[in-house]
């Protein structure tokens, strides 16, 4: 294998590049940072920031670009380049997916604007570590996703329903996973939800509208974390004219730690 | 009225020692840390302090007297006298309760051991300066508490399953609720338990066996927290010859402020 958990993120960054990477970064470069990107042109770009600050739970900012066009990125210590480095890309047009890629610079606009969103895998990370089981995980499944009744801030032409991941466990694994995922802000910090579906929506937790069902034991209750598809759903909602973003699970791997994303 | 939300602690303890008030003090000197009491010969107190140490949600040590028939605390600046300033005390002989009385001076040993226990009033503020409606206080009823099938750790005669309280709320305030009542673990802490209460062995929540029912809406999930009546259930089943407690709902009021009690 090309590339594991013990990979450095510059190892996977630069194998994204060359493409000799073009798959999921769940399990790569454990301990680092995963973003999810959203590359939109300039017109909407101030109207999309405002809208990531008015929701920042589904859309929590890492970082943006302050000027139109910016490729390079500097977390922590290392450069990336925002339209090579990511294994795949989605290009929408119109709101509609029309491309799938590895590598965004024939499609590039000076005017383009990059966003780098907070991604579950860095909370997961603290969860696994303080010893909760993750149902997907232990499954080996797509985390499920749900579309809800929760009415996101809309600003501008970004609109729509927050997208939710949602994870099983008991009770007391709840409440230390909201004291766990508390101090992980910028990657959708604490849940929005837990126990009856119904309450936001969600009419059968079988039947997700993203990712893969998984089960749900008798003495569990389920946990619902705002989710980085949310952006996604709004971008499309907007109809840009160009878009892009990471192709699901194709993440952005960062030279952040996720402990270092720790508030306290 | 005697007290209000404004007196001050040694205002409270004032009125306490002079017996010129006898009654609870929920809604008196608003701000302060309010403690349980329970007092024991010295030859169950190594016990009762390693029993705390153990089950610290559900018996979180505040302070304890350092030798065997200490009767004066300083909790921040005022002196307390823990025989004379509770407002009423209950006597146990045998593990029975034998007396109420408003001041214990009479029956005090030299070999009695104080243990002061952080209160639920502490983190009640706390939830209600977060805007969380507490449904007793609404409904003016003291808060439902139930006994569970959660096992204490037992240390020599101390042992016995926990007691919890119960507050209903919507989902999100229960995971904000988590998240404030997690920076005062010496009040007891983060929530034990949340959702299905037969999971902890309570079949009828309309049924406390402390306190008085609430009412629970729909779109409400029960909370449990682990509650202060668990160590007078464990000093109970010790059948100590002499026991000291305060009686329910008549506090020792301390000059600790509840804010100084968030560890962060």
């Amino acid at each position: 294998m090309l590339l594991d958990a013990h990979s450095s993120p510059t190892a996977v960054r630069t194998a994204a590049r060359q493409g000799l990477w073009q798959g999921p970064t769940a399990g790569l470069a454990n301990g680092y940072v995963q973003a999810n990107l959203a590359i939109l042109p300039k017109a909407l770009a101030d109207d999309f920031l405002k809208f990531c600050l008015a929701n920042p739970k589904p859309c929590p900012l890492l970082a943006f670009a302050t000027e139109p066009g910016q490729t390079d990125f500097v977390l922590a210590d290392q450069a990336l380049d925002i339209r090579t480095d990511a294994p795949r890309y989605n290009i929408f047009r119109g709101g509609v997916l029309s491309d799938s890629v590895t590598d965004l610079t024939a499609h590039w606009r000076d005017d383009m604007v990059s966003f780098l969103i907070g991604c579950s895998f860095s909370f997961e990370e603290a969860l696994q570590q303080g010893g909760i089981e993750l149902r997907h995980q232990t499954e080996q499944k797509n985390v499920p996703m749900y579309n809800t009744n929760i009415r996101l801030t809309p600003v501008g032409p970004f609109l729509g329903n927050m997208v939710v991941s949602m994870r099983p466990m008991r009770a007391a694994d709840a409440i230390r996973a909201i004291q766990i995922c508390s101090r992980f802000p910028t990657v959708h910090g604490a849940p929005v939800h837990l126990g009856d579906p119904k309450l936001i929506g969600i009419n059968d937790l079988q039947a997700p509208d993203y990712g893969d069902a998984v089960s749900i034991r008798a003495d569990e209750i389920p946990v619902f974390w705002a989710c980085g598809v949310t952006p996604q759903v709004a971008i499309k909602n907007a109809k840009a004219d160009l878009a892009f973003s990471h192709s699901p699970g194709c993440m952005l791997v960062t030279d952040l730690t996720n402990a270092s994303l720790a508030v306290l």
